[in-house]
């Protein structure tokens, strides 16, 4: 909790917290977060995108398999201090813990402190984690921020090498996981009562845009029953969304953006345009409802006499997690005397992009009214010793014979 | 219509119709409207404000009272050509048959072309009509165009004296009344197949901004029934709004604006900001229906726990019109074979400011589709030639000295 303290102080603005990839908030940070990786005995390096890699060599013999753990330790702007950071800084205990035991795993420890999982700064992707996964694109370098300034650029002046981004792709064996511990950002746990929860499933994601098209008219001069309201057609939408939603576990669709066109008080609005967020751990769900959604918004415009069209802006499939590794995370939290819930995570995470190089798993931690993205994001100090017992428990689990 | 024509081509900008108060393209108006005047034999002059005034003298003896004709000639940006300049056409044609036949009526006849009703350039409100019923006030004079140019000062660029507005008020002895022909800017009279109808009222109009105020979250981990989110709240807003205008007959009732913050597709909106716009000719009716959506507002925001809070902007009594000349006009239009349809008038008019100094009466020509303030604004010209022959026929039943 003190080390995401110091890490909070570590920022591009004087009065709060905002640490984009590749900039000097993110210098500070890693010399203090590099000091406390060599002192749990790692070797740490960083690689050309910017990540942070801690790694503890395995026990039993060289050329074992890796264990990777790790989170993000870049923020968004106005952030809170232990959304990326915390899960750093509890896999570093971990390791930590296992020093002062004198004990070594019969796998080798990567810690990974990923470069860009807020895409602040590029407004990209995971472009720490899809290094390790090696799913960098030409175009991902050619991205520029406010200033102009390239990803490339960027990467040069931190230190890297963009041309050898290739070099920071994963190339040792098989890993055994990628294992994240992460602040919950809503508030499933608390209302459970549960410092820490097992996630199931990385929920999946559509994002439409929608666009009612009706006719402008004068407010004042075109009776009700003559008109082609676009935002009373979107209005309708919008509650069309919501009830499908809340008819069906575990659906969670947004409509987070609306504008309307022309935009005047005493003008009829003839066009709404709209964002539409679906999100549900089975993709199969996800469709469905996102189906029944667009297919109610035609029913709307029919009846109101406007035009409707979408698009497809988005599309992530859902990310299940390791029922190996989530059989442990169990297990784990069950031998400390804590109900194993599971959960899906509704915001994507690094664990995301690792799943294309190795099983994952997550381990959410309760935060205060789920609030996160904020400097009033918050965690409790008991909540984390839990989450650092179960992952400490975790890699004891995980060095059984029978586990490996 | 040969006329409006020509003054439709009198404009600011090359591709479209765009005529400012005291623009460059109001003075290439002015000259032309004021040949016609003088064709018609009427004396013209300009007031300080910028207001185009005709006067015949009536015939019986001087001193005689004085009939007010009219409408206005500003434009707003990419108009038509009718909505205004036609009521000053009109008027000036049936001047000219008074000419034409020899006949001089028992009273003066004044057209005024107003010099601002669409307040385009200082977002002012019926400037022109406000000089003649002496309500310019010196903020008024105060306000700035877009390059930061007074009224006061355009006033005096287009040759008036901003010193001596009040000199424009109307000062001859009570008038017998205010006549305004203007197209009707609504698709009432086309849907009733009609090519005019008289006024029965200028419908008041109560103006608010409504503010939805919920909490911003996290569109995927924040399960739908733990949501405050003020857009789903505004949406039902909107929707009650337009039921219970459907539900009394002569509402009309809009939701022209709506924005959300923070407006991303990723968070689930925690403010919405909406104005509404309540309309009917009976002042008491609107009243009662806009208690029942600002009621209707808390009883949404009370289930969905969300706060609301809504704010008068303006609101303007409904102005009847006089019965007296309303019966005058609906005989002249039944002795000329069509139906004397009452319809009200949505819109405001210059007719809303001459009635705290006379009584006032419009007569709306159909136009297609309701449209105006667009290029594709379209009347016929054998309903204008109905509008001619009422407003003639009308001039000769005021005449007659029952009606003096």
């Amino acid at each position: 909790m003190e080390r995401c303290d110091i890490l909070g102080a570590c920022s591009e603005e004087p009065d709060r917290l905002t640490r984009p990839f590749a900039s000097d908030a993110m210098r500070r940070a890693h010399e203090r977060v590099m000091e406390w990786m060599r002192q749990a005995g790692m070797e740490v390096r960083r690689d050309n995108i910017g990540n942070l890699r801690g790694r503890l060599e395995g026990g039993a013999r060289p050329g074992n398999p890796t264990l990777l753990l790790g989170s993000h330790l870049d923020t968004v702007r106005g952030a809170g201090k232990y959304d990326g950071p915390l899960g750093v800084m509890v896999a570093i205990a971990a390791v930590q813990r296992l020093r002062d035991r004198g004990r070594r795993p019969p796998f080798a420890i990567e810690v990974l402190g990923f470069a860009d999982e807020e895409g602040l700064r590029f407004g990209s992707t995971y472009l720490g984690s899809r290094a390790v996964a090696g799913r960098i694109e030409a175009a991902d370098l050619d991205r520029t921020d406010a200033d102009g300034v390239s990803v490339r650029e960027a990467i040069r002046a931190f230190g890297g090498d963009a041309e050898r981004i290739d070099d920071d792709r994963w190339r040792g064996s098989q890993p055994l996981g990628y294992c994240e511990v992460h602040i919950e950002q809503g508030p499933v746990l608390e209302a459970g009562d549960l410092p820490i929860g097992v996630v199931s499933a990385i929920a999946g994601q559509a994002r439409y845009a929608i666009n009612f098209t009706g006719e402008a008219a004068h407010a004042g001069t075109t009776p009700m029953e003559q008109r082609r309201d676009a935002l009373t057609a979107a209005a309708e939408f919008v509650l069309a969304v919501e009830a499908d939603a809340r008819a069906h576990d575990g659906v969670v669709a947004t409509v987070g953006q609306l504008s309307v066109q022309p935009g005047a008080a005493n003008v009829v609005p003839g066009e709404a345009t709209l964002s539409l967020d679906v999100r549900h751990p089975d993709d199969v769900i996800r469709a469905a409802s996102t189906r029944r959604m667009l297919e109610g918004a035609r029913v709307i415009a029919t009846r109101r006499k406007v035009e409707v069209d979408s698009q497809l802006i988005a599309e992530n499939a859902a990310v299940p997690c390791s029922p190996k590794l989530n059989s442990l995370l169990a297990r784990a939290i069950e031998e400390l005397g804590h109900p194993a819930v599971l959960l899906a995570s509704g915001a994507g995470h690094d664990a995301v992009t690792m799943s294309v190089l190795t099983d994952v798993a997550m381990l959410f931690v309760r935060c205060k009214g789920g609030v996160s993205h904020n400097p009033a994001e918050s965690v409790a100090t008991a909540d984390v010793e839990v989450a650092l017992d179960v992952l400490d428990r975790f890699l004891e689990l995980l060095s059984a014979p029978a586990s490996m």
